[in-house]
């Protein structure tokens, strides 16, 4: 299929981009993309494609943007319930303590996760899946951790890998079993620090290789903070991880830096997270490495709090930025990479042209996929959108609403 | 036609609600409505209206949240062209005089409208008002203002009267030629407020009166800031159009306080919008009129501003408040009411059930029209909403996409 007379076709080809590079649009303007078992055959002005490929199928894009699908690199994807009550107390002026006293919080979810069967989990999460994918994402990060315990840790992984194997939506899969310390060991998290070392990571790559053989591991992620685990406990967890071949990331100075940031560098971690607190120093060691830094502006947008990622003085230092949107039940329940990115623009102070840039291939690159997703260049995978707008700058400009006409998945229209 | 089985019917009952009554939601769990001839006929629990319409057409709302339209009593809906290009210099920090020197700013839409023909202005306006309907708004107020000659903002008014016409979106119109000083009168404004005293408002109104004859006049509104019209000029404006029987509204405060607030209470205003810098004693003075303050915070957001209105400092006054998008090219292009809650929630401090009241009774204050819409209650309009969410809390809690999923306006299903 010849998809053309887009008004302006974003390629972002050429590979992540770091610092000041970003926002490389690779704009093709009255663009076509050749499409062809499920990959990206050619890419060109229309009048070119057309000539060279006279008796190919035909999809008009009449006038409106092209681009390369969304790649969400960090969603807390699979939960049961809601809190929105809790959001109500928030409202109303309830406190963190508040708030934990009468039963909200993250182990709120934990609890309702433990309980519902995986059926109903995998109901719940897809019904966000194709939220996700009518916004534009084709392929998400999906983190465990609402279980943490041995068996609903792989529960959750069952789920993500079910979703992704049922698609549209590709998902690549995170095991977060250290995003809290369980309730059972609220008095010895070391304890759990522990089991998760011995037990729980040998544990995951086994049940990993029996039920999707020949697929790359998950990434294992912790969450790196005085309320959940210290730098000692995160580098603990990395490591071992590490040792037994899984890709790394973190979740990082979101409230207060522990060194996570630095801790992500020093182990060649894929991404590192939230990074609101990230001293100057290190975001220099972050900008210098090859792990990406991962902005999250629903956190702070969702808790109403004026402090954001210092996305500038990350590319200032030449770092690898994505976006993502931490969905989340908590902080966060926003399927939407448009808004992520009217976000990045006001908050973040991005150009639209590199919000884009980091919300497809950084993002790609922050999943350790920029090889085959996030750009659309010949023999990458077929993942991309239809804009119902003239001009690129509307995403950005443009915001509460879902600029997303269509949407392509492997060569196939899903949306 | 029974429409049963709402997990929460909020009827939003009893008239506009002020100061900390708002939030009043008239919440009926596992409630029904029935609609006959475009108007609400009766609301009550299922089981009760079961029994009692034995014979009607059932709509099954599947244990989902069913409310009233939201009412959106502040958009400039029609314009011509986009501002684009305008936002990408914001985001790469030029600043507003830089910006007007490069030929944006208001007066970018007002050459863009001036040219555009009707048929444009109506089709460019038609796809925001469906965008609107699809996300639960069934009434909004729309502004001329973007022609600032005689023939111009006829035209505009013409545009807003075909399309309100032709439907399902009902528009409220509002003749707001003292949106800016014209290019042409620049170096004069006065002379512009004289011509528009004693020459356009005359005209609009026996215009009115032959192209709508017996439909209410449309509002006079004025843009009361420095930037625009002062206070004796926005005084001039008003109380001439009040002569002529207009209704009133006001752009105020949004920059700076000239007075605009007070001036709204002198004249009997149906509402003053905007009031980010109003003053404590103007707000004492608003909060014991008829005046409804509309918020927009679209408008800050759009702008990356930290500064909102006050809504709290206006409810502890024992003010009506109202919610609105602001719908406009430059600062804000959401057509999203459900947005301007969840911004509500987070930057006005309301809670769920208070920016719901605001986005729906309090806005149809706003708009003089709170005799026939904005909730459920026999007699009223039968514009309806259904929420694919088990709780109205959901409204706020979830961000940046759409919970709509059906809108009912007089009695028909739209989307
Ligand atoms: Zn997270
Ligand atoms: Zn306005």
């Amino acid at each position: 299929m010849l998809i053309h007379s887009a008004s302006q076709l974003l390629t972002l080809a050429g590979g992540p981009q770091r610092g000041h590079e970003l926002g490389r649009l690779g704009l093709i303007e009255d663009g076509a993309v050749l499409v062809r078992g499920g990959l990206i055959e050619a890419v060109g002005p229309s009048a070119v494609l057309r000539a060279a490929y006279p008796n190919e199928d035909l999809w008009d894009a009449g006038g409106r943007v092209v681009m390369p699908g969304f790649v969400d690199p960090h969603t807390h994807l699979v939960w049961a319930g809601d809190r929105a009550q809790e959001f109500e107390w928030r409202t109303q002026g309830k406190t963190y303590t508040e708030i934990a006293a009468a039963g909200g919080g993250i182990l709120a979810t934990v609890r309702a996760t433990r309980e519902a069967p995986l059926e109903t989990l995998i109901e719940q999460a897809r019904q966000r899946a194709w939220t996700m994918l009518r916004h534009g994402t084709t392929t998400a990060e999906a983190k465990t951790g609402y279980g943490l315990t041995p068996e609903s840790e792989l529960r959750l992984l069952e789920a993500i890998l079910q979703l992704n194997q049922e698609g549209p939506l590709e998902l690549v899969p995170t095991y977060l079993a250290a995003h809290d310390v369980p309730p059972e060991f609220r008095s010895d998290p070391q304890t759990y620090v522990d089991q998760l070392c011995t037990e729980m990571l040998p544990a995951v790559r086994q049940w990993w290789q029996t039920h999707a053989p020949g697929r790359p591991l998950p990434f294992v992620d912790v969450f790196c903070e005085r309320i959940a685990f210290d730098l000692a406990q995160s580098r603990q967890i990395l490591v071992r991880a590490r040792e037994l071949g899984f890709g790394l990331k973190i979740h990082a100075d979101e409230f207060e830096s522990l060194g996570g940031a630095r801790l992500a560098v020093e182990l060649g971690a894929t991404s590192a997270d939230h990074l609101v607190k990230t001293p100057p120093e290190d975001i220099q060691a972050l900008a210098v490495s090859g792990t990406v830094a991962v902005a999250l502006p629903c956190t702070p947008f969702g808790l109403a709090q004026p402090e954001y990622t210092p996305a500038r003085a990350i590319l200032d230092a030449g770092g690898l930025l994505a976006l993502a949107t931490d969905l989340n039940p908590g902080t966060a329940w926003c399927e939407s990479m448009p808004f992520v990115i009217a976000l990045a623009c006001r908050y973040l102070k991005l150009t639209p042209a590199e919000a884009i840039a980091a919300a497809t291939i950084n993002a790609a690159a922050a999943i350790g996929a920029a090889d085959r997703l996030g750009s659309l260049e010949p023999g990458k995978q077929a993942d991309l959108i239809v804009l119902d707008v003239p001009d690129y700058r509307h995403l950005g400009y443009r915001f509460g609403t879902n600029p997303v006409l269509r949407v392509m998945k492997r060569g196939r229209w899903v949306v």
